[in-house]
């Protein structure tokens, strides 16, 4: 375990720089599967919104995170590390199209533009959902022809993260039940796919996932936190999306529960533990600034501005 | 190349032999899946959603193709070609139960039962969808630890047929096009899982898969005809779906196109040619009885009467 004491010291200079590097190889694997799947004789109107949902795409925070563990742990297969980071994209971009559905939050919007669903039509944006969780698995199965034997850990550790039991699809049914396993809604809504962006860059690296199980499930919880805070606080237009969600929908929410400060002290608190569980490793240190930096983005913008 | 003459004659014997054995792996497989998706912390509806949706189950005519293609090819690992098997039909289930949503065909049953959207709700059929598919791929990496190099191909299969730009995401997304490529859009509307069944077949008793492309293709071509057929002169009650929703919704069909004569004239026309396409192995006298037996189902009941 790293002391937390010794990786603020590495924080110190290395912060403020943004992961670049990472995210033009995220950009340029979504990019190239995005290209695939449209390739004629795609429908164009299907490949067209399934562009629309991915690019330019968010903050890419879990590939971001899957390609920082693989280069912790070596990254000796890059090509398979990219296209694991693509995969995880694509399924969260999945989700947040079906999450927007007008069955679901109805929203109109999301990342600043038209939801899928708005800008095509509800039945595009089901097949956009669909067709974007089957291209990750297909990214992963592509890429793995190089290193076989990581296939199919790769597949059943995306597959595990996002359906059922304990995947993103469950923590979306649990706000189908009236009474909530609050704990496993939490696990599976959000931190379900922090844990695949973990063990998916130890995997792809060649490295066993089991130690990096726990920093993923506490930038999970961190995130939650955050994403609570930032509903509370900022405007619908800052996020590019409806905000007050959870309180219209009944969800349990961290700023309902503890109010601003509380859920303020709350994340700071997490994150300190998230530093503190990084596995050693050999590119521990880069890691540890690495994740630093993505923890000073979750903390909504006027807290952030108090802390420095 | 079997000779159709010489394939007649054994299907003289064994046409009338139900798959029995078949259906038991089939079931038991998809039985063994949904069980490990609805194990606690899982919730409850959603995991009711997935076995109503796939339990007790339609004919199950694509698994039984992969099932008999994989004894056709020696079935060296059965366990795993369950798993593909059961892979298979829950991508099928799944498509159903997207298919059947108020946004596309608002179907109020499927196999004599309330829609998924209608028995449980919107938000968990579009749930059930997404899960069931993840499910599919999870099997596929699960069942493919005893064959490590197996399971890069068999998920780039299952996932190449039903995406984009060639499965059957993609022979849905047509529907939403006012200039339809129909070629393609038959290839990947009903083909599609055809061809997944036949190719994942042989990769699952670890033959290559090309030479098993144009049975896939042919059965494909043959069930969509046959589909037509049935819509056109079946009742709902029958079918346990409703029918009719091709000129409903304007959707190319081949009894629009032939009337009732031609199209089964074209139908049995197919089926001539997909019992020539099947490739010589150790086990094509089965596997041309089984798609015999398959094909005979294919034909609707007032019409198989007469060929009698």
């Amino acid at each position: 375990m790293s002391s937390v004491t010794d990786t603020m010291n590495v924080f110190a200079d290395l912060q403020s720089e943004p992961p670049g590097d990472l995210r033009l190889r995220i950009d340029r694997a979504v990019t190239d599967a995005l290209a695939r799947a449209g390739t004629p004789p795609a429908p164009p109107r299907l490949a067209r919104a399934l562009a629309h949902a991915t690019q330019p795409g968010g903050a890419r925070i879990r590939p971001t995170i899957l390609l920082s563990v693989a280069l912790a742990c070596g990254d000796d297969r890059p090509a398979l590390a990219d296209a694991a980071a693509a995969a995880l994209e694509l399924i969260h971009c999945a989700s947040l199209v079906h999450d927007d559905l007008p069955c679901f939050d109805d929203a109109a919007t999301r990342r600043g533009k038209p939801a899928v669903h708005r800008a095509f039509s509800e039945p595009l944006a089901v097949l956009t959902g669909d067709a974007l969780i089957v291209l990750g698995f297909e990214l992963l199965a592509r890429a793995a022809a190089e290193a076989p034997e990581r296939c199919a850990p790769l597949v059943a550790t995306l597959a595990r993260q996002t359906g059922m039991p304990d995947g993103i699809c469950a923590g979306q049914g649990w706000e189908s039940e009236t009474q909530v396993d609050l704990s496993a809604y939490h696990r599976a809504k959000t931190g379900a796919l922090f844990v695949a962006a973990t063990r998916m860059g130890a995997i792809a690296a060649g490295q066993p996932p089991d130690p990096w199980d726990e920093l993923g499930a506490r930038i999970g919880e961190a995130f939650q936190v955050a994403d609570d805070l930032r509903d509370a606080v900022m405007s619908a237009e800052d996020l590019g999306k409806p905000v007050g969600q959870d309180p219209l929908h009944d969800r349990p929410n961290a700023v309902t529960a503890l109010g601003v400060e509380g859920a303020t002290q709350r994340l700071k608190d997490i994150l300190a533990g998230v530093v503190a569980s990084i596995p050693s490793c050999p590119g521990e240190a880069r890691l540890a600034a690495m994740v630093r930096w993505q923890a000073e983005r979750l903390v909504p913008q006027p807290h952030a501005r108090s802390r420095a």
